[in-house]
């Protein structure tokens, strides 16, 4: 798993961490390229909160199951894809990242992943 | 402005509604390319609560402003553009939509609506 992480943030231009975690906002396990400005600890429970608030939303509008959400700032650029029922995995990049090759590659290894989760 | 919305979902593969809204779950202008399955004013409700939501959260981690987010489930893909601190643009597609093009198109006319809105 920690493997799968670790191809995910060197192959995208622009990753600084992935990281699988529970929407109780804990993490599995997690591979950051360098020391960042973020505190994942506080990052982990923040974002898992928010996809727990989508899903509550996605729920009441009948729109599906919830399956990937991006939110970019000025500062930086968060994709997440469900894994199963409890985990998420999370690819925190640079603003000016390579958004489209972190989807691709998110959405290949979450198949593989979600696999070794079973 | 509902130039710019009619020009944005046309242009977009997939494309079902662009709409206007502020925080408080309001549409200002919407438009359309066909009737929907989705009950627009739920749905403006809720997403305008997931994106205040995420707007806390993102105060609390640090990470910047809020700028785009999107959210794919089974059924629809929703991208969000924040236009002013009132107002975000919302663009629904289908799930095998055009995201790309809807994206770029997004951040485009974003410009030139954030202009019209001064």
């Amino acid at each position: 798993m920690r493997e799968t992480l670790n191809t995910i943030v060197t192959s995208v231009d622009g990753a600084l961490a992935a990281i699988i975690m529970g929407y109780d906002g804990i993490p599995i396990d997690e591979f950051a390229v360098e020391q960042s400005d973020f505190d994942m600890q506080l990052l982990s429970v923040e974002y898992s909160t928010v996809l727990k608030e989508i899903k509550r939303a996605l729920d009441v509008i009948s729109a599906g199951e919830m399956e990937e959400v991006s939110i970019a700032t000025t500062r930086t650029r968060v994709l997440m894809r469900v894994l199963n029922d409890d985990l998420f995995i999370a690819l925190i990049m640079k603003r000016d990242g390579n958004f489209g090759k972190g989807r691709y590659l998110l959405q290949l290894k979450s198949f593989e992943l979600t696999r070794e989760l079973e």
